[in-house]
């Protein structure tokens, strides 16, 4: 581990960070809402420690392995989820530390789960700043997916085969940079059309970014208390429930497409995999709520297909209390939760092409048992899946549920009841923000002890970095030469 | 697959049925109680079918292959839960039919779930049968690891390498007959033994082998409505803790160290995790109880251990309501019925080698990370774990959370709420009993509506075959010569 060039680079991203606030500032100023110096300060302290790291950890060698490249990923989440934190404190928008490193890591790691309780109340800048961290993680994600994922052995699998350096691959390509213009081109596109199909329809300026931030990067943080249940407008449901599903795929499935490629949506089944889930999902909550509770069938499928839509992209928008639901509804919701986006998209998760290759392997172990000689391949998209690939998918896996046990353990251990524990914590390793129970919809995480908060940061943060990146620092042959 | 051959299997093992309800027919003589003439119109039916079976079928070559071996072992657990079901139905102890085969399944599988309110009303026979039906159960099982789980890929390693055909073997070996019969006779001992330590601590002698038969196969009926805690005895507690334990280990290592080979036990890496998960859940359990409601630390260690050994080895008797526990013990029960025993004992559930497996296997993966080119070997007991077995493990694992959700889902859309759908699914796969919810351990399953109990029903039975052998019946495959 070259632990110069690591930090030198994390210092490089902090100023980009520092950078990205001039925009609140730009807020600030704009609304008068009086938080101009403490951005002010904020951006002064950043590029300050910026700078340091930058100037101390100088001429580090150039050569980016993929250890490297991790600990890049890791603590540069780790520094923006902190000093993302700082304009929520130094503003006095909230009074505790860790409520403010909570609201800015659910923030980065556009997990949405919030501390806020009276979200109307905040000054215009810390609301734009607040959705703008989700826009910023979203862009990080999208880096993260061809720099790191294939090197976890899947994820790469759906982008261009040839820009994507494989496992055995031991340096970062300089043509990751390329692609991840390329995708980020695709995000701008989208954050701008979003924006003007939201504006158009009504909604005013400010709050149309805010909700484009959140949707784009299945973020979650709204400006409003109700969430988009608050505008009551279907119109605005239906823009960001289609914005949420283009969210959940793959963007480098959206470039082939909009470079014309259209077949290429068709072909891919991870993405067909998604649709078949939201379609299913949405039919099974209509029916539910509709023989329930919800007046009309239009209505039914209108509340069914964007919860389900918020919850299988792990964005976390809400337009009703769905904790009134009926038990069939919510469990749909709750099993959606470990579902979560496409590989490549921005949202979270266990992501649906692992979802997918752990039930065709199941399904290729009873065939085995039938056929105990043969030799029978799992395939995607009609090739064969390296037996590496699957290993990785069933590590991946079972590092998340026992980091989904291990945290439920930690939060009951506080006293919380364990439908809050289970749902708090899968709701924020997913990244997806509303749980059940005490965090439910309507609710936010502001009662949770100072402890459990701090728990499920952590949980977030390893969310976000499909597990692995962050446990493998606690690998000891990691940090040897 | 030779399904002529299959029947008349299933016929030679009805005829042993019929034989052993001769057992409750002579509880039924000696008490007076008034059900002799229902066990020989039982005993009747059942010989009358199985000669049937056995009659058209006959000479059916003599083959056995893997598949016919699975076939036989469904189809017996299913011709034994349904005419087990009878004795409670033909002798009024249950209206409803779905409610006798609820009761008569839960005992064959080894779960213990109920739906008898008041047990201590039952005629003496009946209770007797109830329990006598998780004894058979157990005797099943052992059969079962030797026969089948081999060809699942795991167990069979646990067990003595050249006494059970490894997976490359098509043809059931003679010697299955020899180990099963080895096996069984320490069954035996361990049944005599706890009578006698039962029987001498005061327990009548007909509590003493129902309440025997219970633990040793890690089933759960009692004959009192407190279970266990109706005797508000220590003693009573330790010894059926300590059999509880014991029918949770690998039944090959109790016949070696009755052999005289006490180091298998040591060496062995699955009972030490074994052992160490039920001191490591022991002690935090009562921690947790300790500083809450129970009075002394004596007392919480005695309830603690107790319900931890209950809940691990998937036994399911109660001493205490532990419903009314701090979430943190609770959440910790909730998880040890996710693991279970070991392999090759009567325990259900995932076992305990399997959850090894699936640690070991997500670390190497962590270390694979960092060493990309390396090939890390998964080691189970100074062995390498072939690739073909972690697969298998992995397809288990799966299609067991596959079941948990899909019969969850099944149970919420009867209008059950989620906590009771998810532990009464749990509680049935993986072969426990009680849940938390209303079918919590002071509770029973008698209220949940007659879908749900089917489905629970088909759960118990999917979880005792190990889900594959089940599942294997449904890949169109499997009928083709």
């Amino acid at each position: 581990m070259n632990l110069r060039l690591t930090l030198y680079l994390v210092g490089i991203l902090n100023l980009f960070l520092a950078l990205s606030m001039t925009a609140p500032l730009v807020v600030a100023v704009i609304y008068q809402d009086g938080t101009a110096s403490d951005f002010l300060v904020n951006i002064g302290l950043v590029v300050f420690i910026s700078l340091i790291l930058i100037f101390t950890c100088r001429s580090p060698g150039r050569e980016i392995r993929h250890r490297e490249g991790m600990a890049v990923v890791t603590l540069g989440w780790v520094s923006a989820g902190f000093f993302g934190s700082l304009p929520f404190y130094i503003s006095g928008a909230r009074e505790k530390f860790i409520d403010c490193l909570f609201e800015s890591f659910s923030g980065f790691t556009t997990t949405g789960a919030s501390i806020m309780t009276d979200i109307e109340m905040l000054p215009q800048s810390i609301l734009f700043w607040r959705s703008l961290t989700h826009w910023l993680g979203g862009m990080g994600i999208i880096v993260m997916t061809i720099a790191i994922l294939p090197l976890l052995g899947v994820g790469g699998m759906q982008l261009f085969k040839a820009e994507v350096p494989g496992p055995v691959t031991d340096r970062l390509q300089p043509r990751i940079a390329e692609t991840a213009k390329t995708l980020w081109k695709v995000y701008l596109v989208f954050t701008g059309a979003e924006v003007l199909l939201l504006h158009l329809g009504g909604m005013d300026l400010f709050d149309s970014f805010c909700h484009t931030f959140g949707t784009l990067a299945t973020g979650g943080f709204s400006t409003k208390n109700a969430s988009i249940g608050h505008y009551q407008s279907t119109y605005f449901d239906i823009v960001i429930t289609v914005f949420m599903l283009l969210a959940g795929v793959n963007f480098a499935l959206h470039y082939q497409a909009l470079s014309g490629n259209l077949k290429a949506f068709y072909r891919n089944s991870e993405l067909r995999f998604y649709l078949a889930i939201f379609l299913a999902a949405t039919v099974l909550v209509t029916w539910s709520i509709w023989r329930s509770n919800v007046p009309g069938l239009g209505e039914s499928v209108h509340q069914a297909s964007f919860q389900t839509a918020s919850i299988l992209t792990t964005t976390g928008y809400a337009t009703t209390d769905f904790e009134q639901w009926p038990s069939f509804a919510r469990i749909i919701l709750l099993t959606l939760i470990f579902i979560g986006g496409s590989a490549g998209s921005t949202g979270g998760s266990i992501k649906v092409v692992r979802i997918m290759l752990l039930l065709k392997h199941s399904y290729r172990e009873l065939r085995n048992l039938i056929h105990p000689r043969a030799v029978i391949p799992v395939k995607l998209q009609g090739q064969i899946v390296p037996d590496g690939v699957l290993f990785s998918v069933w590590g991946f896996f079972i590092l998340f549920l026992s980091l989904l046990v291990v945290a439920s353990f930690l939060l009951t251990l506080m006293g919380l009841d364990i439908t809050t524990s289970l749902t708090a914590v899968a709701a924020c390793i997913g990244n997806i923000g509303p749980g059940l129970g005490s965090v439910g919809p309507s609710e936010n995480y502001a009662h949770l002890p100072y402890a459990a908060k701090a728990v499920l940061i952590l949980c977030m943060l390893l969310g976000r970095l499909e597990v692995y990146t962050v446990f493998i620092l606690f690998v000891p042959e990691f940090w040897k030469k």
